[in-house]
């Protein structure tokens, strides 16, 4: 199982000290430049308003399997967190896609350091990815403002 | 960037022919067994009702830049489709946790293969996940009714 890049993200987050911890609490912007091959594969994307984008999170340590998530201040299982620093480092991010222009997506609300390959992209669909759930475990007790205004510091990236 | 498998996903379907398009469109059943050595990282995981998996697909032909979906009758360019069949062929599934029992996780919506290789698990959070759209292009055509009567068929799977 090998992977290959397909782009190139770029965002205004050279280090993860600073960087949204998630799409959802981030108000920057930033540009996926695709390699030339994957240009027909864009074809119709531009009617979405949202898309996923699957990356290979570069700088992120080794995974370890318990870990403090930047919302909480108690060890969580990895599975049980969004940790970049995972036994396969596969960030998936919904973006809001603002601009097809060519090769070059303009994209609201990036999470990723500068320079993340990418892997994948993906039509953000509500049927199929909107759900309302009744339990989310630890992230319960997080509400959405705090959420919002956390930061990711150097826990998870490689010196 | 080398992929590991983290433990196998067990479901009713043995061929794409028949299996749902996409876990909202299934009421199939499934156990992930998780390899020993992740063990740990499984801890607080169910206090989810809704996880990510992530796995590989890994017996989806390969990938074409225009694909017929399986929701409509014309081309589209792959990344605004969910074809199985891309450069890095990685399924996202977000798919209900009904119970963990030692290192098996009991899932309600499956939409893999049989033996299907897991890759990572996330846990899944409305306030990061789930988004009201209001364009989401050529998928937009299609009602909830035919989307969750749609099954695959074998034009994405290897011969």
């Amino acid at each position: 199982m090998e992977l290959i890049q397909i782009g190139t993200i770029e965002t205004p987050f050279s280090e993860s000290q600073g960087t949204p911890i998630q799409p959802a609490a981030s108000k920057a912007r930033g540009i996926v430049r695709i390699f030339d091959q994957y240009a027909h594969a864009l074809d119709d994307l531009d009617g979405f308003e949202r898309i996923w984008l699957l990356f290979w999170c570069h700088r992120a340590k080794p995974a370890k399997m318990k870990v403090i998530p930047y919302m909480d201040h108690v060890p969580h299982g990895l599975f049980a967190t969004r940790s970049p620093s995972r036994p396969n480092p596969i960030g998936i991010s919904c973006v809001k896609l603002e601009k097809i222009d060519g090769l070059n997506l303009h994209i609201y609300g990036v999470d990723m350091l500068n320079g993340t390959p990418l892997l994948d992209i993906k039509p953000y669909d509500p049927k199929m990815d909107a759900h309302q759930t009744s339990r989310n475990g630890w992230l319960d007790k997080v509400n959405k403002e705090k959420f919002a205004a956390t930061k990711a510091d150097k826990r998870f990236q490689q010196p």
